[in-house]
């Protein structure tokens, strides 16, 4: 809750490990205007969440300790137009609404205000697609593509596909349709959300405040994606499961630039302040870290192996994930990916 | 009425003075099979109608004497995301209805198998924007820009909107959701009646019969356009105003490839058997013609004066317009252009 917390304070609580603000200004103006701004961050429900979904989750949590209200946004129309199976829709969102939940508790969040919403409920009345063809006789191609090129996958390569090209035009028009003063995304949205800004006022509508979060590394690879094998952790996958893939993790010695490292940054020490590595006695013993900062120098000056972090790791993760894998969600799962 | 008409009599009616059919033979198996085959032929609501409308009417006529059903949709939505007023669009398609009706009557066609449709009227259902959606992600950039390349005003020059793009995609549903089996429009059209042809199968819909007019070379200049000072004649425009802009028109002696020629051609030799030149006994008296053939081996040999063909021209253009100049369609006129 925002009670007895200052602006600054709210300030603080949002914009911590995030990327970029749009712009800071404007979201310090909101905050002092509103007690509770609403906010939304949307997800394909295509592929079954996997533990990347954490640091959305993380920063949802800081909105709602600042006051705000969120709105999950469960693209569920995007997710068909993306391929889903028409028949699995409600059941994919079923299960995304039900780890997603899960997750939050998971992180100690209170979920009170917190809503979820389909995208289909609202995208195909009449009046959002009568403003996507407003937005769409002042979209130049040019800058649609540009709009779209880094996180529309249908809006890169040799072949775009027209769909790639009206899917910014959608999500501005979603921080209009969802009543939002703020989106939460990803930075690699960058361009739609910057697109979202210059475009909703000249149908008439406000621009909004955008927070992006960074991109985070991938524990095998440059980034968190499930097309990499050992690459992804699912939010059901099991302890053993967990600790195989975190063991797996690219994590050279002496270097603190990887997915093992940024988990532990912008989740683990996120919720905690202190973590313990454990270690045989042999090796030195358990060392207990009150801060990132005080890992890192330690990995990095070598006093503190890879694979000892790694272990320290898997073990929180698994705390986490102990509350998301519940019997409930692993039905759900099977449903929604049969 | 098709009673009593044989399947190649109809066919002959409709592929009469067009420009292409794609293809033949399937409209000639739709014949056989139905004996009211719907057809469909659009026009946005923009600018006041001009003469030229004459062209698709006459079209139009030939269709409902072949036994068929037409829909004449008033893209009302369309003329709104050209630029044409939110609150003239009621007004606007009201006007086109008065004046499309009356044209149909003052060429002499029986208008009960004749049906107006407003595109806002189905183009806002959900299921139809869900459609719009999904051929948006089979339809390249690429594709849908060269569907929409010669006749939508917005996918042209350098820099396209996009909803010159989606412009071809909603065409090509009406097909779908007016129910019908033949889409008439001008042979400019062709590329989006292509993208028609090749989409609708991939999303489940039938590909439909296209129908396509030439294109009519305007009064003064290569085509017929309301831009073109001197070219346009507006269906109210009155009697004097019609022989002036008639005797201002390209007409060089001995050529007759130019716009009187054209409405002498397509619009009244398929309304008349018979056409009678009135000229001075000095100058050789009247002449009259069986066949547009006729007259245009006089003109090119010069034995007729273009100045006498324009005024015969005008003098059955007026006929025509009388029926169309209505105090009820002035009315309207004022209120639809204010």
């Amino acid at each position: 809750m925002a009670k007895g917390l200052s602006v600054d304070e709210r300030m603080a609580l949002i914009t911590r490990n995030t990327a970029e603000v749009i712009d800071e200004e404007e979201l310090k103006a909101l905050l002092n205007e509103k007690k509770e701004p609403v906010v939304y961050w949307g997800t394909m429900t295509t592929g079954s969440p996997s533990i990347a979904y954490l640091f959305p989750m993380l920063k949802i949590a800081d909105f709602l300790r600042a006051g705000c209200k969120v709105k999950i946004l469960l693209a569920d129309l995007h997710a068909a137009l993306d391929g889903s199976p028409w028949d699995l829709l409600e059941k994919r969102s079923a299960y995304y609404k039900e780890v997603l939940t899960s997750m939050l508790k998971a992180i100690g969040t209170d979920v009170k205000r917190l809503e979820f919403v389909k995208g289909s409920s609202f995208q195909l009345d009449k009046q959002f697609f009568n403003d996507v063809l407003k937005l769409s006789t002042i979209s130049s191609v040019r800058d649609s593509t540009k709009a779209a090129s880094e996180a529309v996958k249908t809006a890169q390569g040799d072949s775009v596909k027209l769909s790639g090209l009206v899917y910014p035009l959608m999500q501005a028009l979603d921080e209009e349709y969802l009543g939002v003063d703020i989106q939460l995304a990803g930075v690699d949205q960058r361009k739609i959300l910057v697109y979202a800004r210059e475009y909703l006022p000249q149908i008439g509508y406000k621009a909004r405040v955008e927070v992006m979060n960074p991109m985070i590394r991938g524990l095998v690879g440059e980034q968190m994606r499930s097309s990499v094998e050992g690459s992804k952790i699912d939010v059901l996958d099991d302890q053993k499961m967990v600790e195989k893939r975190v063991n797996g993790a690219d994590f050279v010695e002496g270097d603190s630039d990887n997915g093992v490292m940024a988990l532990l940054k912008y989740v683990v020490f996120v919720l905690k302040d202190e973590l313990v590595v454990k270690r045989p006695e042999k090796f030195g013993g358990d060392v207990s870290y009150a801060s990132y900062g005080e890992l890192e120098a330690e990995v990095v000056s070598k006093k503190m192996h890879p694979l000892d972090v790694k272990v320290a790791l898997a073990r929180e993760l698994n705390v986490l994930l102990d509350v998301v894998r519940t019997e409930k969600a692993k039905k759900l799962k099977k449903l929604a990916y049969p």
